[in-house]
Protein backbone atom coordinates (compact mmCIF):
# COMPACT_ATOMS: atom_id res chain seq x y z
CA UNK A 1 0.00 0.00 0.00
CA UNK A 2 2.97 2.44 -0.95
CA UNK A 3 1.88 5.80 -2.38
CA UNK A 4 3.76 6.96 -5.28
CA UNK A 5 4.34 10.74 -5.69
CA UNK A 6 5.08 12.20 -8.84
CA UNK A 7 6.69 15.44 -7.59
CA UNK A 8 7.13 18.42 -9.63
CA UNK A 9 8.14 22.22 -8.61
CA UNK A 10 6.65 23.88 -6.00
CA UNK A 11 6.45 22.91 -1.95
CA UNK A 12 3.42 20.90 -2.59
CA UNK A 13 4.51 17.99 -3.31
CA UNK A 14 7.21 18.02 -0.40
CA UNK A 15 4.37 19.06 1.69
CA UNK A 16 2.41 15.74 0.84
CA UNK A 17 5.22 13.22 0.81
CA UNK A 18 5.86 14.58 4.59
CA UNK A 19 2.70 14.88 5.76
CA UNK A 20 1.89 11.16 4.36
CA UNK A 21 4.75 9.84 5.99
CA UNK A 22 4.20 11.37 9.01
CA UNK A 23 0.91 9.46 8.94
CA UNK A 24 2.35 6.48 8.83
CA UNK A 25 2.58 5.41 4.57
CA UNK A 26 5.16 4.71 2.38
CA UNK A 27 6.16 6.83 0.37
CA UNK A 28 8.17 6.78 -3.27
CA UNK A 29 8.89 9.65 -4.86
CA UNK A 30 9.19 10.24 -8.67
CA UNK A 31 11.48 13.52 -9.36
CA UNK A 32 10.40 15.14 -12.45
CA UNK A 33 13.78 16.43 -13.85
CA UNK A 34 13.65 19.89 -14.76
CA UNK A 35 10.28 20.76 -13.19
CA UNK A 36 11.66 19.84 -9.29
CA UNK A 37 13.94 22.37 -8.69
CA UNK A 38 14.87 21.69 -4.80
CA UNK A 39 16.45 18.99 -4.06
CA UNK A 40 14.26 17.59 -1.24
CA UNK A 41 13.11 13.84 -2.43
CA UNK A 42 16.98 12.72 -1.00
CA UNK A 43 15.37 11.40 2.59
CA UNK A 44 12.79 9.44 0.75
CA UNK A 45 12.85 6.52 -1.53
CA UNK A 46 13.04 8.01 -4.72
CA UNK A 47 14.48 8.25 -8.61
CA UNK A 48 14.22 11.13 -10.59
CA UNK A 49 12.70 10.77 -14.27
CA UNK A 50 12.25 12.28 -17.27
CA UNK A 51 8.21 13.43 -18.26
CA UNK A 52 9.45 11.64 -21.41
CA UNK A 53 9.50 8.57 -19.75
CA UNK A 54 6.25 7.29 -18.25
CA UNK A 55 7.07 3.79 -19.04
CA UNK A 56 10.29 4.12 -16.42
CA UNK A 57 8.21 5.72 -13.47
CA UNK A 58 5.74 2.75 -14.33
CA UNK A 59 8.36 0.14 -13.73
CA UNK A 60 10.25 2.11 -10.47
CA UNK A 61 6.54 2.57 -9.03
CA UNK A 62 5.86 -1.73 -9.46
CA UNK A 63 8.87 -2.46 -7.60
CA UNK A 64 8.40 -0.34 -5.12
CA UNK A 65 5.26 -1.99 -4.47
CA UNK A 66 3.12 1.52 -5.31
CA UNK A 67 -0.67 0.89 -5.81
CA UNK A 68 -1.88 4.34 -5.51
CA UNK A 69 -0.58 7.44 -7.55
CA UNK A 70 -0.53 11.12 -7.14
CA UNK A 71 0.46 14.34 -8.75
CA UNK A 72 1.76 17.11 -7.35
CA UNK A 73 3.39 20.18 -8.18
CA UNK A 74 3.89 22.29 -11.03
CA UNK A 75 5.51 20.71 -14.11
CA UNK A 76 7.05 23.06 -17.07
CA UNK A 77 6.03 22.51 -20.06
CA UNK A 78 8.59 20.29 -22.10
CA UNK A 79 9.64 21.22 -25.67
CA UNK A 80 8.48 18.32 -26.87
CA UNK A 81 11.38 18.14 -29.79
CA UNK A 82 13.58 18.00 -27.53
CA UNK A 83 12.18 15.48 -25.10
CA UNK A 84 13.92 12.15 -24.79
CA UNK A 85 11.39 9.34 -24.59
CA UNK A 86 10.94 6.08 -23.87
CA UNK A 87 8.62 3.18 -25.42
CA UNK A 88 5.52 4.08 -23.38
CA UNK A 89 6.37 7.97 -23.68
CA UNK A 90 6.02 7.50 -27.62
CA UNK A 91 2.91 5.90 -27.31
CA UNK A 92 1.45 8.49 -24.85
CA UNK A 93 2.94 11.44 -26.73
CA UNK A 94 -0.21 11.95 -29.37
CA UNK A 95 -3.21 12.15 -26.80
CA UNK A 96 -0.19 14.40 -24.33
CA UNK A 97 0.64 16.94 -26.95
CA UNK A 98 -3.14 17.45 -27.81
CA UNK A 99 -4.14 17.65 -24.22
CA UNK A 100 -1.20 20.14 -23.85
CA UNK A 101 -2.87 22.65 -26.38
CA UNK A 102 -5.70 22.91 -24.59
CA UNK A 103 -3.74 23.51 -20.74
CA UNK A 104 -2.39 21.82 -17.65
CA UNK A 105 -6.12 20.26 -16.65
CA UNK A 106 -6.25 18.57 -19.72
CA UNK A 107 -2.60 17.22 -19.87
CA UNK A 108 -3.09 16.66 -16.21
CA UNK A 109 -6.35 14.44 -16.88
CA UNK A 110 -4.35 12.31 -19.77
CA UNK A 111 -1.54 11.46 -17.01
CA UNK A 112 -3.50 10.65 -14.29
CA UNK A 113 -5.94 8.15 -17.02
CA UNK A 114 -2.48 6.54 -17.70
CA UNK A 115 -1.82 5.72 -14.56
CA UNK A 116 -5.54 4.35 -13.78
CA UNK A 117 -5.68 2.45 -16.81
CA UNK A 118 -1.99 0.75 -15.54
CA UNK A 119 -4.28 -0.28 -12.64
CA UNK A 120 -2.74 1.91 -9.88
CA UNK A 121 -5.00 4.48 -8.01
CA UNK A 122 -5.27 7.93 -8.91
CA UNK A 123 -5.78 9.69 -5.20
CA UNK A 124 -5.58 13.57 -4.50
CA UNK A 125 -4.17 15.66 -1.87
CA UNK A 126 -7.04 15.59 0.22
CA UNK A 127 -6.65 11.56 0.30
CA UNK A 128 -2.80 11.33 1.19
CA UNK A 129 -2.80 14.46 3.51
CA UNK A 130 -5.42 15.16 4.83
CA UNK A 131 -3.32 17.77 7.29
CA UNK A 132 -3.60 20.13 4.04
CA UNK A 133 -6.78 20.66 3.41
CA UNK A 134 -8.38 24.26 4.55
CA UNK A 135 -10.64 24.15 7.55
CA UNK A 136 -13.30 26.09 8.32
CA UNK A 137 -12.73 29.57 10.10
CA UNK A 138 -9.93 31.50 10.30
CA UNK A 139 -6.55 30.02 10.34
CA UNK A 140 -4.64 33.21 11.85
CA UNK A 141 -5.84 36.01 14.59
CA UNK A 142 -7.28 38.03 11.95
CA UNK A 143 -10.69 37.44 10.71
CA UNK A 144 -13.00 39.39 8.23
CA UNK A 145 -15.42 42.27 9.29
CA UNK A 146 -18.73 42.46 8.08
CA UNK A 147 -17.34 44.22 4.45
CA UNK A 148 -15.13 41.73 4.43
CA UNK A 149 -17.60 39.22 4.13
CA UNK A 150 -19.90 40.96 1.81
CA UNK A 151 -16.71 40.43 -0.19
CA UNK A 152 -15.95 37.22 0.28
CA UNK A 153 -19.62 36.48 -0.69
CA UNK A 154 -19.15 37.93 -4.16
CA UNK A 155 -16.17 36.67 -4.89
CA UNK A 156 -17.22 32.96 -4.62
CA UNK A 157 -20.36 33.81 -6.73
CA UNK A 158 -17.86 35.28 -9.35
CA UNK A 159 -15.08 31.84 -9.16
CA UNK A 160 -18.19 29.64 -9.23
CA UNK A 161 -20.19 31.30 -12.36
CA UNK A 162 -16.08 31.71 -14.14
CA UNK A 163 -15.40 28.25 -12.76
CA UNK A 164 -18.58 26.81 -14.18
CA UNK A 165 -17.65 28.03 -17.54
CA UNK A 166 -14.16 26.64 -17.24
CA UNK A 167 -12.37 30.06 -17.12
CA UNK A 168 -10.43 30.42 -13.62
CA UNK A 169 -10.26 29.80 -10.10
CA UNK A 170 -9.26 33.06 -8.03
CA UNK A 171 -11.11 36.56 -8.04
CA UNK A 172 -10.04 39.84 -6.11
CA UNK A 173 -13.00 41.81 -4.76
CA UNK A 174 -12.78 45.19 -3.32
CA UNK A 175 -15.61 46.92 -1.60
CA UNK A 176 -18.12 46.15 -3.94
CA UNK A 177 -15.85 46.10 -7.42
CA UNK A 178 -14.46 43.53 -8.71
CA UNK A 179 -11.00 44.25 -9.30
CA UNK A 180 -9.32 40.95 -11.06
CA UNK A 181 -10.51 37.68 -12.76
CA UNK A 182 -8.31 35.14 -13.23
CA UNK A 183 -8.21 33.56 -16.50
CA UNK A 184 -5.18 31.46 -18.54
CA UNK A 185 -2.80 33.67 -16.37
CA UNK A 186 -2.76 32.14 -13.36
CA UNK A 187 -3.30 33.63 -9.46
CA UNK A 188 0.17 35.08 -8.52
CA UNK A 189 -0.25 37.08 -12.02
CA UNK A 190 -3.68 38.12 -11.12
CA UNK A 191 -2.82 39.15 -7.67
CA UNK A 192 -0.11 41.68 -8.90
CA UNK A 193 -2.33 42.85 -11.04
CA UNK A 194 -4.24 44.66 -8.27
CA UNK A 195 -1.48 47.06 -7.38
CA UNK A 196 -1.57 48.27 -10.76
CA UNK A 197 -5.21 49.75 -10.56
CA UNK A 198 -5.87 53.28 -9.69
CA UNK A 199 -5.50 53.41 -5.70
CA UNK A 200 -8.98 54.82 -5.20
CA UNK A 201 -10.40 51.33 -6.21
CA UNK A 202 -7.94 49.64 -3.97
CA UNK A 203 -6.13 48.94 -0.87
CA UNK A 204 -2.12 49.30 -0.31
CA UNK A 205 -0.34 47.31 2.00
CA UNK A 206 -0.89 50.04 4.71
CA UNK A 207 -4.41 50.31 4.38
CA UNK A 208 -5.81 47.03 3.59
CA UNK A 209 -8.76 46.51 0.87
CA UNK A 210 -10.50 43.70 -0.29
CA UNK A 211 -10.10 40.17 -0.87
CA UNK A 212 -8.74 37.14 -2.26
CA UNK A 213 -11.13 34.24 -3.09
CA UNK A 214 -9.44 30.53 -4.49
CA UNK A 215 -11.73 27.82 -5.10
CA UNK A 216 -12.03 24.90 -7.13
CA UNK A 217 -13.57 25.04 -10.45
CA UNK A 218 -16.81 22.34 -11.16
CA UNK A 219 -14.75 21.17 -14.26
CA UNK A 220 -11.38 20.15 -12.52
CA UNK A 221 -10.56 17.34 -10.93
CA UNK A 222 -10.01 17.52 -6.98
CA UNK A 223 -7.26 14.83 -7.39
CA UNK A 224 -5.07 16.89 -8.98
CA UNK A 225 -6.29 20.67 -9.12
CA UNK A 226 -7.09 21.43 -6.08
CA UNK A 227 -6.68 25.33 -5.21
CA UNK A 228 -3.42 25.72 -2.93
CA UNK A 229 -2.03 28.65 -0.76
CA UNK A 230 1.11 29.08 1.30
CA UNK A 231 3.17 31.55 2.49
CA UNK A 232 4.14 32.75 -0.70
CA UNK A 233 0.39 33.77 -1.68
CA UNK A 234 0.34 35.05 1.17
CA UNK A 235 2.76 37.82 0.80
CA UNK A 236 1.55 38.48 -2.98
CA UNK A 237 -1.88 39.77 -1.28
CA UNK A 238 -0.34 41.48 1.13
CA UNK A 239 1.97 43.57 -1.96
CA UNK A 240 -1.10 43.97 -3.50
CA UNK A 241 -3.06 45.62 -0.05
CA UNK A 242 -5.55 42.83 0.17
CA UNK A 243 -7.28 42.62 3.52
CA UNK A 244 -7.36 38.49 3.25
CA UNK A 245 -8.02 35.36 1.89
CA UNK A 246 -10.74 33.00 1.81
CA UNK A 247 -11.28 29.30 0.56
CA UNK A 248 -13.57 26.74 0.42
CA UNK A 249 -13.43 24.86 3.85
CA UNK A 250 -12.57 21.26 2.58
CA UNK A 251 -12.03 22.81 -0.83
CA UNK A 252 -8.40 23.61 -1.10
CA UNK A 253 -5.08 23.25 0.51
CA UNK A 254 -2.69 25.14 2.46
CA UNK A 255 1.07 24.28 2.32
CA UNK A 256 2.53 25.07 5.95
CA UNK A 257 -1.13 25.67 8.04
CA UNK A 258 1.25 27.27 10.96
CA UNK A 259 3.82 29.10 8.76
CA UNK A 260 1.13 30.99 6.90
CA UNK A 261 -0.87 31.90 9.69
CA UNK A 262 2.02 33.49 11.32
CA UNK A 263 2.87 35.19 8.26
CA UNK A 264 -0.70 36.54 7.43
CA UNK A 265 -0.26 37.62 11.15
CA UNK A 266 2.63 39.77 10.95
CA UNK A 267 1.25 40.82 7.98
CA UNK A 268 -1.93 41.29 8.73
CA UNK A 269 -4.45 39.39 6.85
CA UNK A 270 -6.78 37.03 7.45
CA UNK A 271 -6.87 33.50 5.95
CA UNK A 272 -10.72 31.91 6.24
CA UNK A 273 -12.46 28.90 5.21
CA UNK A 274 -15.41 29.50 4.07
CA UNK A 275 -18.09 26.72 4.63
CA UNK A 276 -19.81 26.30 0.91
CA UNK B 1 -34.13 70.74 -29.70
CA UNK B 2 -30.35 71.51 -29.39
CA UNK B 3 -28.10 68.35 -28.51
CA UNK B 4 -25.74 69.16 -25.02
CA UNK B 5 -22.54 66.88 -25.42
CA UNK B 6 -20.43 66.49 -22.53
CA UNK B 7 -17.22 65.34 -24.02
CA UNK B 8 -14.18 64.17 -22.41
CA UNK B 9 -11.21 62.21 -24.11
CA UNK B 10 -10.99 59.61 -26.98
CA UNK B 11 -12.65 59.48 -30.43
CA UNK B 12 -16.15 58.18 -29.57
CA UNK B 13 -17.59 62.38 -28.71
CA UNK B 14 -16.07 63.57 -31.63
CA UNK B 15 -17.30 60.79 -33.59
CA UNK B 16 -21.49 61.53 -31.93
CA UNK B 17 -20.85 65.47 -32.55
CA UNK B 18 -20.13 65.11 -36.15
CA UNK B 19 -22.63 62.33 -36.49
CA UNK B 20 -25.32 64.24 -34.88
CA UNK B 21 -24.56 67.31 -36.98
CA UNK B 22 -24.33 65.52 -40.32
CA UNK B 23 -28.35 64.11 -39.35
CA UNK B 24 -29.18 68.08 -38.84
CA UNK B 25 -29.13 68.23 -35.46
CA UNK B 26 -27.86 71.77 -33.87
CA UNK B 27 -24.97 70.16 -31.59
CA UNK B 28 -23.51 72.44 -28.46
CA UNK B 29 -20.29 70.87 -26.92
CA UNK B 30 -18.83 71.34 -23.25
CA UNK B 31 -15.58 70.49 -23.82
CA UNK B 32 -13.99 69.32 -20.05
CA UNK B 33 -11.30 71.07 -19.19
CA UNK B 34 -8.06 67.89 -18.37
CA UNK B 35 -10.38 64.87 -20.14
CA UNK B 36 -10.71 66.23 -23.81
CA UNK B 37 -7.10 66.47 -24.88
CA UNK B 38 -7.05 67.26 -28.71
CA UNK B 39 -9.17 70.39 -29.75
CA UNK B 40 -12.13 69.30 -31.97
CA UNK B 41 -14.27 71.33 -30.30
CA UNK B 42 -13.57 74.65 -32.47
CA UNK B 43 -15.54 73.79 -35.35
CA UNK B 44 -18.83 73.69 -33.09
CA UNK B 45 -20.39 76.02 -30.73
CA UNK B 46 -18.49 75.26 -27.67
CA UNK B 47 -17.30 75.97 -24.12
CA UNK B 48 -14.48 74.97 -21.90
CA UNK B 49 -15.75 73.62 -18.40
CA UNK B 50 -13.84 72.05 -15.46
CA UNK B 51 -15.57 69.19 -14.36
CA UNK B 52 -15.90 71.08 -11.08
CA UNK B 53 -18.57 73.31 -12.62
CA UNK B 54 -21.84 72.11 -13.44
CA UNK B 55 -23.24 74.95 -12.62
CA UNK B 56 -21.66 76.47 -15.22
CA UNK B 57 -22.10 73.69 -17.54
CA UNK B 58 -26.44 74.13 -16.62
CA UNK B 59 -26.06 77.33 -17.50
CA UNK B 60 -24.44 77.31 -20.97
CA UNK B 61 -27.12 74.73 -22.07
CA UNK B 62 -29.98 76.57 -21.09
CA UNK B 63 -28.55 79.79 -22.95
CA UNK B 64 -27.53 77.65 -26.35
CA UNK B 65 -31.95 76.34 -26.30
CA UNK B 66 -30.46 72.40 -25.35
CA UNK B 67 -32.78 70.18 -24.50
CA UNK B 68 -31.31 66.82 -24.60
CA UNK B 69 -27.58 65.90 -22.62
CA UNK B 70 -25.03 63.38 -23.84
CA UNK B 71 -22.22 62.13 -21.64
CA UNK B 72 -19.09 60.75 -23.75
CA UNK B 73 -15.81 59.75 -23.75
CA UNK B 74 -12.96 59.36 -21.47
CA UNK B 75 -12.95 61.44 -18.12
CA UNK B 76 -10.01 61.88 -15.79
CA UNK B 77 -10.95 60.84 -12.62
CA UNK B 78 -9.57 64.71 -11.15
CA UNK B 79 -8.37 65.07 -7.78
CA UNK B 80 -10.64 65.96 -5.23
CA UNK B 81 -8.63 68.55 -3.31
CA UNK B 82 -7.45 70.72 -6.21
CA UNK B 83 -10.66 71.01 -7.81
CA UNK B 84 -12.16 74.30 -8.40
CA UNK B 85 -15.79 73.80 -7.51
CA UNK B 86 -18.81 76.13 -8.58
CA UNK B 87 -21.72 76.75 -6.12
CA UNK B 88 -23.42 73.62 -8.34
CA UNK B 89 -19.82 71.60 -7.92
CA UNK B 90 -20.06 72.26 -4.21
CA UNK B 91 -23.92 70.73 -3.85
CA UNK B 92 -23.37 67.43 -5.89
CA UNK B 93 -19.51 66.86 -4.10
CA UNK B 94 -20.52 64.22 -1.26
CA UNK B 95 -22.37 62.17 -3.96
CA UNK B 96 -19.69 61.98 -6.57
CA UNK B 97 -16.99 61.55 -4.08
CA UNK B 98 -19.34 58.59 -3.12
CA UNK B 99 -20.03 57.15 -6.63
CA UNK B 100 -16.30 57.89 -7.68
CA UNK B 101 -15.58 55.68 -5.19
CA UNK B 102 -17.69 52.62 -6.81
CA UNK B 103 -15.77 53.30 -10.20
CA UNK B 104 -16.83 55.18 -13.66
CA UNK B 105 -20.29 53.48 -14.03
CA UNK B 106 -21.44 54.73 -10.58
CA UNK B 107 -19.84 58.20 -11.43
CA UNK B 108 -21.87 58.38 -14.61
CA UNK B 109 -24.64 57.60 -13.14
CA UNK B 110 -24.84 60.33 -10.70
CA UNK B 111 -24.47 62.80 -13.86
CA UNK B 112 -27.05 61.95 -15.55
CA UNK B 113 -29.47 61.99 -12.97
CA UNK B 114 -28.51 65.38 -12.01
CA UNK B 115 -28.96 66.71 -15.44
CA UNK B 116 -32.63 64.82 -15.29
CA UNK B 117 -33.27 66.67 -12.22
CA UNK B 118 -32.68 69.08 -13.92
CA UNK B 119 -35.03 68.81 -16.49
CA UNK B 120 -32.95 67.96 -19.76
CA UNK B 121 -33.49 64.98 -21.35
CA UNK B 122 -30.11 62.18 -20.96
CA UNK B 123 -30.08 60.78 -24.49
CA UNK B 124 -27.85 57.65 -25.74
CA UNK B 125 -25.05 57.76 -28.61
CA UNK B 126 -27.09 55.31 -29.96
CA UNK B 127 -30.25 57.31 -30.34
CA UNK B 128 -28.26 60.40 -30.91
CA UNK B 129 -25.91 58.89 -33.45
CA UNK B 130 -26.88 55.26 -35.04
CA UNK B 131 -24.97 55.27 -37.79
CA UNK B 132 -22.00 54.41 -34.89
CA UNK B 133 -24.00 51.47 -33.35
CA UNK B 134 -22.70 48.07 -34.53
CA UNK B 135 -24.91 46.17 -37.41
CA UNK B 136 -24.89 42.58 -37.60
CA UNK B 137 -22.55 40.58 -39.76
CA UNK B 138 -18.93 41.39 -40.62
CA UNK B 139 -17.76 44.89 -41.36
CA UNK B 140 -14.72 44.29 -43.16
CA UNK B 141 -14.00 41.42 -45.61
CA UNK B 142 -12.76 38.80 -43.62
CA UNK B 143 -15.49 36.47 -41.52
CA UNK B 144 -15.55 34.08 -38.46
CA UNK B 145 -14.41 30.73 -39.53
CA UNK B 146 -16.19 27.80 -37.70
CA UNK B 147 -13.79 27.75 -34.90
CA UNK B 148 -13.71 31.24 -34.21
CA UNK B 149 -17.77 31.38 -34.04
CA UNK B 150 -17.70 28.77 -31.44
CA UNK B 151 -14.67 30.72 -29.61
CA UNK B 152 -17.37 33.66 -30.06
CA UNK B 153 -20.60 31.95 -28.59
CA UNK B 154 -17.96 31.06 -25.77
CA UNK B 155 -16.55 34.85 -24.95
CA UNK B 156 -20.31 36.16 -25.20
CA UNK B 157 -21.39 33.33 -22.72
CA UNK B 158 -18.48 34.39 -20.50
CA UNK B 159 -18.91 38.27 -21.05
CA UNK B 160 -22.82 37.83 -20.10
CA UNK B 161 -22.14 35.61 -16.84
CA UNK B 162 -19.71 37.98 -15.57
CA UNK B 163 -21.73 41.04 -16.78
CA UNK B 164 -24.93 39.57 -14.65
CA UNK B 165 -22.25 39.64 -11.50
CA UNK B 166 -20.88 43.77 -12.71
CA UNK B 167 -17.71 42.14 -13.43
CA UNK B 168 -16.18 43.79 -16.95
CA UNK B 169 -17.73 43.83 -20.36
CA UNK B 170 -14.70 41.72 -22.35
CA UNK B 171 -13.14 38.12 -22.62
CA UNK B 172 -10.90 36.54 -24.58
CA UNK B 173 -11.31 32.81 -25.78
CA UNK B 174 -8.65 30.68 -28.35
CA UNK B 175 -9.98 27.49 -29.20
CA UNK B 176 -12.07 26.83 -26.14
CA UNK B 177 -9.79 27.98 -23.85
CA UNK B 178 -10.59 31.63 -21.77
CA UNK B 179 -6.91 33.45 -22.44
CA UNK B 180 -8.29 36.62 -19.97
CA UNK B 181 -11.38 38.34 -18.66
CA UNK B 182 -12.00 41.69 -18.08
CA UNK B 183 -12.42 43.15 -14.79
CA UNK B 184 -11.30 46.74 -13.32
CA UNK B 185 -8.42 46.85 -15.18
CA UNK B 186 -9.98 47.93 -18.73
CA UNK B 187 -10.30 46.12 -21.78
CA UNK B 188 -7.09 47.99 -23.56
CA UNK B 189 -4.62 46.12 -20.85
CA UNK B 190 -7.01 42.40 -20.79
CA UNK B 191 -5.81 42.51 -24.66
CA UNK B 192 -2.39 43.17 -23.64
CA UNK B 193 -2.27 40.78 -21.37
CA UNK B 194 -2.44 37.92 -23.65
CA UNK B 195 0.20 38.39 -25.54
CA UNK B 196 2.01 37.65 -21.99
CA UNK B 197 0.75 34.12 -22.12
CA UNK B 198 3.11 30.86 -23.33
CA UNK B 199 2.82 30.98 -26.80
CA UNK B 200 1.12 27.75 -27.04
CA UNK B 201 -1.98 29.13 -25.69
CA UNK B 202 -2.65 31.72 -27.93
CA UNK B 203 -2.30 33.37 -31.51
CA UNK B 204 0.52 35.51 -32.83
CA UNK B 205 0.37 38.82 -35.76
CA UNK B 206 1.39 35.74 -37.88
CA UNK B 207 -0.40 33.05 -37.48
CA UNK B 208 -3.60 34.39 -35.49
CA UNK B 209 -6.01 32.49 -33.03
CA UNK B 210 -8.62 33.48 -30.93
CA UNK B 211 -11.53 35.88 -30.23
CA UNK B 212 -12.29 39.29 -28.59
CA UNK B 213 -15.62 39.76 -27.13
CA UNK B 214 -17.13 43.03 -25.93
CA UNK B 215 -20.98 43.15 -25.01
CA UNK B 216 -22.79 45.83 -22.53
CA UNK B 217 -23.31 44.46 -19.13
CA UNK B 218 -27.30 43.96 -18.00
CA UNK B 219 -26.03 46.38 -15.47
CA UNK B 220 -24.90 48.96 -17.10
CA UNK B 221 -26.79 51.80 -18.71
CA UNK B 222 -26.84 51.70 -22.75
CA UNK B 223 -26.95 55.31 -22.74
CA UNK B 224 -23.52 56.19 -21.27
CA UNK B 225 -21.65 52.98 -20.93
CA UNK B 226 -21.94 50.96 -24.46
CA UNK B 227 -19.26 49.07 -25.26
CA UNK B 228 -16.88 51.18 -27.96
CA UNK B 229 -14.06 49.92 -29.96
CA UNK B 230 -11.96 52.07 -32.96
CA UNK B 231 -8.96 51.21 -35.10
CA UNK B 232 -6.56 51.16 -31.73
CA UNK B 233 -9.12 48.65 -30.64
CA UNK B 234 -8.34 46.65 -34.34
CA UNK B 235 -4.67 47.09 -33.61
CA UNK B 236 -4.39 46.09 -29.85
CA UNK B 237 -6.01 42.99 -30.86
CA UNK B 238 -3.57 42.19 -33.66
CA UNK B 239 -0.83 42.90 -31.68
CA UNK B 240 -2.27 40.33 -29.27
CA UNK B 241 -2.35 37.79 -31.87
CA UNK B 242 -6.14 37.46 -32.27
CA UNK B 243 -7.91 36.41 -35.18
CA UNK B 244 -11.01 38.57 -34.82
CA UNK B 245 -13.89 40.70 -32.95
CA UNK B 246 -17.27 40.11 -32.23
CA UNK B 247 -19.65 42.99 -30.83
CA UNK B 248 -23.20 42.35 -30.28
CA UNK B 249 -25.44 43.90 -32.94
CA UNK B 250 -27.14 47.29 -31.82
CA UNK B 251 -25.35 46.88 -28.72
CA UNK B 252 -22.03 48.19 -29.50
CA UNK B 253 -20.43 51.32 -30.79
CA UNK B 254 -17.75 51.51 -33.42
CA UNK B 255 -15.84 54.68 -33.99
CA UNK B 256 -15.19 55.09 -37.82
CA UNK B 257 -16.57 52.68 -39.49
CA UNK B 258 -14.86 52.88 -42.63
CA UNK B 259 -11.40 53.35 -41.00
CA UNK B 260 -11.95 50.09 -38.55
CA UNK B 261 -13.22 48.07 -41.75
CA UNK B 262 -10.04 48.65 -43.62
CA UNK B 263 -7.23 48.42 -40.77
CA UNK B 264 -8.96 45.01 -40.07
CA UNK B 265 -8.72 43.90 -43.89
CA UNK B 266 -5.10 45.14 -43.77
CA UNK B 267 -4.26 43.42 -40.51
CA UNK B 268 -6.28 40.48 -40.94
CA UNK B 269 -8.89 40.37 -38.36
CA UNK B 270 -12.30 39.78 -38.98
CA UNK B 271 -14.99 42.54 -36.94
CA UNK B 272 -18.15 41.31 -36.30
CA UNK B 273 -21.67 41.65 -35.50
CA UNK B 274 -23.45 39.03 -33.57
CA UNK B 275 -27.30 39.04 -33.32
CA UNK B 276 -27.72 38.89 -29.80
Amino acid sequence: MSLGIIAGGGDLPRAVAESARAAGREVFVIALTGSMTEDWAASFSHEWVSIGSPGQTLKSFRRAGVTEVLLAGKVDRPKFSELKLDAKGIMMLPKVVAAAKKGDDALLRVLVAMFEDEGFRAVGVAEAAPGLVCGEGNLGRLAPNEDHRADLAQAFAIVRALGALDVGQAAVVCEGLALAVEAAEGTDQMIARVAGLREALRGTPEKKRGVLVKALKPTQDAKTDMPVIGVATVERAAAAGLAGIGLEAGGALIVGKEAVAARADALGLFVTGVKP
